[in-house]
């Protein structure tokens, strides 16, 4: 097999996890569903074995280019792209698709999110595998999820003609539906969940960055020619804050040439909310995901988080997200995790820094 | 005016508070309602002016007595008396007696609990006064407060017929009512909630000791018999385990020969709940007590308790009672504040002592 390269986008701001997300540690970087590993690194050890670690890249933001390299100790320290501000993901794979280019130009990139959950890894490493292998003739593919719900907080891609082994045209990409589309979305086997991961060679993808978005393609082949590391990472600072902030869905996927999805079904999860979190969490038999020690009382369906040391206890509540930090305490029902973005713009507006 | 005597009573386990107040720092240290004081200084403050240093007695348990002391440096310290073991309150006001009437058997003495709220001081003390003066020819006198809604916490008292001064015969004492005997009290001027403040001349009370119950009175006069102060702890220590354990209004009050009240308003809460800290505390505009850094969004009559330094945040939520500490926290609607002690029992029956 082609050489494949990994591209993890760990950019993430972490507003959606307050009180333990913050700016200086966001939601890559913690455990929700899992114990043990961060989201993050759970990501990076599901593709051992399939990539090896030199050729993994992770692309985070300045900020947090420290404390990714701690947690992922075994990749090569170059390997972690630092952005110097956040510009959405369709700078961010162009940059990393410069780097693979630089070292092997027709090689597979497979850019993955830093933290979706994977319920079933043995069968999400086949798909990789089977997605890759799309990719090396020159296309553009795509991982799209058999829904098992009408859920409303992804976006669709609507599959089109067979292409042979398990591959299929993308008629189009579909943005969030609302519940009645979603409904006639689950029912209709054309539709699967967008599952943000892309396969593609480094050469062709940047054919398309300069077929769509010439100003990336022409900051990733500038990248290429630079001289040495510290010369390149300075033309990155001196022109990153102006590239067109597009993602790779709306910027490069949704007009490309030739794109194409492989389907199935493994366990797949955005953790896109505390909801999510709660979901996903092993509960006990009244509906409670207890991560911290607990005395509940007449208490069901809800998430309790809290350090080690802290005892929380409930009487009488039922649906509560109750996330406990050192500094921070965040108590709503699981219906408002949309809104934790109030309390977070909130304390930007009170400039309670040391809060975000 | 005849020698006056405070004695207040400090003996509070402190489970209804839990988890601000603990074993080794019950209720009475706490600041509930009002913010620089703790309830037992605000006591000891109110009586100022109306009973010198010297005359006001504390009874509290060991455990209790080092912190006791701490918080009324003014008081001399043999003036707290320390419980070996907790009797209820007729063993301490015996004790107290005992004390008393070594000093003068005809002083009256004021038996305060330490932890009422008192909205309107003025009146209070004028009512301290005028029962004080009521009790100097040798009558049992209790304060009856006027019902201002059909209260189903308290205890009541029936008065009967006038003796003038203000002073009404007690006709009986009322066990706490069921919902529809309270709404009947608080319309019928003869029903007083009992504030469970008594006045008596301390050798008056102690022939009803004598006449109710003979091993407190035997227990009194041996204490008061002792040569020195360390013989008498000694002798305290061997025998209070042994004492009988009933209240002062069950075991005296109830069954005396010449018990009287005199009533008033003075704004009087037992803090008996979360729910009386929220009533009592100071509100916003959507009926929030937030005795802490917050961050609130849509979200009313809820009470909010934590230490500096620690924000709260709640999302859409009603009528909660949040409580936070260093190594616990508390989240229940406020009308579940009856069943703190649920969570106090859940953890003595873990043995999970260090949360207690």
């Amino acid at each position: 097999m082609q050489d494949v390269y990994a591209v993890i986008m760990a950019g993430g701001s972490g507003t959606r996890f307050w009180p333990l997300s913050r700016r200086v540690w966001p939601k890559q970087f913690l455990s929700l569903a899992e114990q043990n590993e961060s989201l993050l690194q759970a990501t990076v050890r599901r593709i051992r074995g399939l990539v090896p670690s030199e050729r993994i890249l992770v692309v985070t933001s300045e900020r947090h280019s420290g404390a990714t390299r701690q947690q992922l100790p075994d990749l090569p320290p170059e390997n972690v792209l630092a952005e110097p501000t956040a510009r959405n993901t369709a700078p961010c794979v162009a940059w990393a698709a410069a780097h693979v280019s630089a070292r092997n130009p027709n090689a597979v990139m497979m850019v993955l999110p830093a933290d979706p959950h994977i319920g079933d890894e043995a069968a999400y490493r086949e798909l990789l595998t089977l997605a890759s292998k799309a990719a090396a003739d020159g296309g553009l593919v795509t991982i799209g999820v058999t829904p098992t719900r009408p859920e409303t907080g992804y976006g669709y891609i609507e599959a089109g003609a067979e292409l042979g082994d398990g591959v299929t045209k993308v008629q189009r990409f579909v943005e969030k539906p609302d519940a009645a589309r979603a409904q006639e979305f689950v029912k209709d086997k054309r539709f699967l969940w967008n599952s943000g991961m892309f396969f593609f060679r480094a050469d062709k993808v940047l054919e398309e960055y300069q077929r769509q978005l010439p100003d990336l393609h022409a900051f990733a082949i500038g990248y290429r020619e630079q001289a040495s590391a510290s010369v390149a990472q300075s033309y990155v600072l001196a022109r990153y804050a102006e590239l067109t902030s597009i993602s790779i869905d709306h910027g490069i996927m949704e007009k490309a040439q030739d794109v194409r999805v492989v389907r199935g079904s493994f366990g797949w999860y955005d953790i896109g909310s505390w909801t999510t979190a709660w979901e996903l969490a092993p509960k006990d038999a009244d509906g409670n995901a207890i991560l911290a020690e607990a005395s509940l009382v007449d208490s069901k369906n809800c998430y309790v988080r809290a350090n080690a040391g802290k005892l929380v206890a409930l009487i009488g509540v039922e649906d509560l997200v109750v996330v406990d930090t050192e500094d921070a305490l965040l108590i709503m029902p699981r219906e408002r995790a949309q809104d934790v973005r109030r309390v977070v713009d909130d304390l930007t507006k009170r400039d309670a820094k040391k809060y975000l």
